[in-house]
C-alpha cells in the first residue's frame, strides 16, 4: 500500500473496542424502543450459522425501518468510532455477523417493504429486509419471479453482501449478475445510488458490483433493485440417479459444455441423500443423484431434457423420475433446500463446516473426486452437495462442536480442499463469503497485492474502519 | 470527501503537465525501438474516432510487447509523476485516447496473443490488444465464438474499459457480465490478478467489475479472460420493416416483455437505412427497420421467429425477409456495424457526436419518439441506430466541425435527451463510457456524493493521478 495503514484498521481483528456509553444513550435518546441492549436480543445478533467459536454480542442492537434510520445510525457511530454490524435474518455461514470488534448490529429485517414491481421491465426494488421467499410470494401474481436461492429464506440485503448465489445461478446467475443498482449509505452516512434501472450502462465506476459481495464492509445497504423473470412457460424437474459421483459428475461436465440450457442440476451424495430422507419423509434412492430442472417452452423443455437424458444414460444414470406438478417440484427443492438441516439433525449437537469451493467445470471431476476420497478416509461424518453446473459444491464436516481434533480434521481437508482447487483455477469461495475464517484463502487466492488493493479500497471509503470490521481482510497480519 | 483531494487531482483538466526530458531518455534506454517521439506516431495516438477539439498528442509513444513492459512503462512514469494513457486500436467515442494532460501514450495492440482457448470450460484468455474480430477467427474451428461487439472491430482491452457491448448484448450481456477475470497492472507497477477461471466467486471486493468500465483511471489491463459461448445450433437473421419507428419499437419491447431469447434485434431508421444502402450496395427498403437475429436449435429458432412475427404483425410489421446463409448474414451484419461509418460519409468532411442513453424497455418509444421529433426539427443530419432491445440507441449528429452553432445545437439536442432518459430512471452511457465530455451529465445521473465516491477511489489506488486523468470526473470542478 501506498498510504500507511491507520491505527483505526490496525486493532486486532478480534478485540472488542470500547463502546462509550454516551453513544448508547445518543442511540436510545434518537431510535427510543427501536433500539435494544436486552442480553437476549444481543445474543441473538452476534452469532449466525458458521461453526465459529462464539465472540461476546454486540453492545447494542437498532431496529432500521428506513433509510433515515440507517443513515442516522451509522452518522452517530461514526462520530463514537463505534463498529456497525448490518443484520438480515443471520443466515450467514461465514461468521459476518459476528461483533469481533464489539459495536452496534443494525438489523434491517423490519426493512422488509417491495418498494416497486416494474413488470413490464422486469425489475423489482426492494427493502434489504426482504426475504427471497417472501419476494416470490409476492411477485406470484405477476407471473414473474426472482431466481437466487441460497439454501436459507435470506434476505435480498444479506445475499447482495455475500454475492449469493444457489440452485438456479447455473442459467441465471448469481447475485452479481441480477443486481442492477443499490441504494447504500456510507461510512459518514451519506446515501448514494450506485446505478439506475437501465438494463446496462457504461457511466463511471461500477459502484453496484463493488458493493455486491462487500460483506457490510463498505456501507449498508439500504434499497436494491434486482432483475426479475418471466415464469417460464414450462417446468420440470426430474431426479436421476447414478452409480457413483463421478458418473453424476461426468454427466454434468457434458451438460455444460454442449451448452443446454438447464435450470438447476445439483448432486446429492448418498449420505445426503440417506439425511434428506430421514429429515423430510422422502423415499429417494440410496445413491447419487442428480436433481436437475428444466425452463422453456413445452417443446423447448422436452428436447432439453431428452438430451440430458441421453447423455446421463451414457453415464449409467437411470431412467429419470419426474416432478412435473407444482407441488412435487416445490416438496423436492424444499427437500434439496433442507439438506444443511437435515445433515445437521443426523448429528444431534453437531455445527457443520462448509466448504465452498468452485473450479472450472472442466476440474470439477478431478477436483471433487479426490476430496471425497479424503473425506472418508477421515473419521468426520459429512454431507456433500453441489451446484454442480457452475463448477460449486459444498462438503459440510459435521464436527462435534467440544471435540478440538474434529474441528482440526474438517479444517485441514478443508486446506486441502482449496488448495486443490486453487490449482486447478478455482476460487475459495463461490457464494458464501470469505468473512472471518478464509482470509488466509483469500490471499491465496488472488495474491497479497490484489488483497493490498481491497485494504486500499476499504480504508479510503471507510476511514475509520466502522463497516463491519475484522471481515475480508486482516490489517494486522498478512 | 473526507481526505482532502491531493494537488497532483486539482490539475486543471485540459493542460498539459510537464514531461522531463530524463523521463523520455529513460524510456528510450528501457525501450529502444519500442519507444517513439515521431510527431506523426504521437499525433495518431493523441485521439481517437470522437468529434473532441484536437489536444495536443502525447510526447511520447510506448508500444508494449508483454506485461513486464507494461509494468516498467508504468514505474518509470509513476516515478516522474507522468500520465500514462492505454491506447489499443483507437476507436473509442468520447475522447479516452486524448492526452488532454499530456504524457505517454502506451500502445498494446502488439500485445495481440490468443493465451489460451479451454474450450471445456468455455473460457478463452487473450491479451489486450487482440481484437474482437480476430478473436472469433482464432475461435472458429472450437465451434465456439465470444458476442459482445461494438460497431469498430475493437480491441478486447478497450472494451474492457469502457464497458462496451453491441448487438447481441440482449441475450449474451455486455462486457461487465463476460469478463471472468483480469490480469492489471495498477499505478504502483504491481501485476494483480482480479479474479480466478471459476464461473462464480464470492472471494472479496470485485476488483474485476472495477476495472471493467474504468476507462484507464485506476491502471492498464494486461490480459483477459472471457466467457465464450458454444455457436449455436441454429442461427437465422431476418428484416422487418415497419411504418413507422414507434411500430418497430412497441415490437421490440413486447418482443422483450414476453421473454423471448432473442440474441439481436437492432432499431435503424430511414436515414440511416438510406446512408447503409449507399455505403454497402445494398438495397434495403427506405423504412425503419428491426434488424434481429435468433439462435437456438432449429425447433427454438423456428419457434422464436414465428412468435416475433406475429408480434410485429399486430404493429404493422412487413413479412420477414430472410438471410440464413453466412454470407447473407455477414452481408446484412457487416453493414449494421458500417452505420457509423456510412453516416460520417453521407456528408463528407463531417464528424458524429454520437449520443448513448438507455432507458428501461417499457419507457424506450417515449424517450426515443419525443428525441426523434426534436432532432427532426432541428437542422442536424442525423443517423439513428438502436440496441433496442436494451433500450438502448444512439443518435449521430453530423456536424460541420468547424460550424459551432451545428455543434452547439447537437450539444443542446443531446442534452435534453439525456435530461429525459435520466428522468425516465435510464443513464447517459449505455456502452461508450464518460471520457471527457459526459462529466457533467454523470454527477446528474449519479449525484455528487456517487461520483465523489469513485474520486475517493481513484485517489486512493492512484495518488500521484497519472492512469488517464481528467476522465470520467473532474477533481477541480464538481
Amino acid at each position: 500500500m501506498n498510504a500507511p495503514i491507520p491505527a483505526s484498521h490496525l486493532a486486532p481483528e478480534i478485540k472488542p473496542r470500547h463502546i462509550p456509553a454516551e453513544f448508547i444513550d445518543e442511540l436510545k435518546t434518537r431510535f427510543g424502543d427501536q433500539c435494544s441492549t436486552a442480553l437476549a436480543v444481543r445474543e441473538q445478533h452476534g452469532r449466525d450459522e458458521s461453526a465459529f467459536v462464539s465472540i461476546p454480542p454486540p453492545s447494542v442492537v437498532v431496529f432500521a425501518k428506513n433509510t433515515l434510520d440507517i443513515s442516522d445510525a451509522v452518522r452517530i457511530a461514526e462520530r463514537f468510532s463505534v463498529p456497525i454490524i448490518p443484520f438480515g435474518v443471520g443466515s450467514s455461514l461465514e461468521g459476518h455477523l459476528l461483533a469481533v470488534q464489539g459495536g452496534m448490529s443494525l438489523d434491517v429485517s423490519q426493512m422488509n417493504k417491495i418498494l416497486s414491481i416494474n413488470a413490464e421491465d422486469l425489475t423489482v426494488t426492494v427493502q434489504p429486509g426482504t426475504t427471497r421467499m417472501q419476494l416470490n410470494n409476492e411477485l406470484k401474481s405477476t407471473g414473474l419471479f426472482f431466481p437466487i436461492d441460497p439454501g436459507a429464506d435470506a434476505s435480498i440485503g444479506g445475499m447482495c453482501a455475500t454475492r449469493a448465489s444457489g440452485t438456479n445461478a447455473v442459467r441465471y446467475g448469481t447475485m452479481r449478475e441480477n443486481v442492477l443498482a443499490l441504494e447504500v449509505v456510507n461510512a459518514k452516512g451519506e446515501i448514494i445510488k450506485t446505478g439506475t434501472r437501465a438494463k446496462k450502462s457504461s457511466a463511471g465506476y461500477d459502484l453496484t458490483r463493488l458493493f455486491v459481495g462487500s460483506e457490510g464492509t463498505l456501507g449498508v445497504i439500504s434499497e436494491i433493485t434486482l432483475k426479475i423473470y418471466p415464469l417460464p412457460e414450462a417446468i420440470s424437474a426430474a431426479i436421476c440417479s447414478f452409480p457413483s459421483i463421478e458418473s453424476a459428475v461426468l454427466t454434468t461436465i457434458q451438460i455444460i459444455q454442449m451448452g443446454i440450457p438447464i435450470a438447476r442440476v445439483e448432486l446429492i451424495d448418498k449420505n445426503t441423500v440417506r439425511m434428506v430422507n430421514a429429515h423430510t419423509k422422502l423415499t429417494l434412492s440410496e445413491q447419487p443423484l442428480l436433481l436437475m430442472e428444466f425452463h422453456g417452452s413445452p417443446d423447448g423443455v422436452k428436447e432439453q431434457a431428452q438430451s440430458v437424458q441421453e447423455i446421463a444414460h451414457e453415464h449409467g444414470g437411470e431412467d429419470f423420475e419426474w416432478a412435473s406438478t407444482p407441488e412435487e417440484r416445490t416438496r423436492l427443492w424444499s427437500a434439496r433446500h433442507n439438506a444443511y438441516f437435515a445433515a445437521i439433525q443426523s448429528r444431534p449437537g453437531c455445527r457443520a463446516i462448509s466448504t465452498d469451493t468452485c473450479v472450472p467445470i472442466s476440474r470439477l471431476a478431478d477436483c471433487l473426486l479426490k476430496s471425497v476420497e479424503e473425506t472418508e478416509a477421515s473419521s468426520i461424518p459429512f454431507f456433500l452437495v453441489g451446484h454442480v453446473g457452475d463448477g460449486n459444491f459444498h462438503f459440510g464436516y459435521l464436527i462435534d462442536p467440544n471435540n478440538p481434533s474434529e474441528r482440526e480434521t474438517a479444517e485441514q481437508l478443508n486446506d486441502k480442499l482449496v488448495a486443490r482447487a486453487l490449482s486447478m483455477g478455482g476460487t475459495c469461495s463461490g457464494e458464501h463469503g470469505i468473512g472471518l475464517h478464509k482470509m488466509g484463502f483469500l490471499i491465496d487466492e488472488a495474491g497479497e497485492a490484489a488483497v493490498d488493493m481491497m485494504r486500499t479500497i476499504k480504508v479510503a471509503l471507510d476511514p475509520k474502519n466502522i463497516m463491519n470490521p475484522g471481515k475480508i481482510f486482516s490489517f494486522t497480519t498478512k
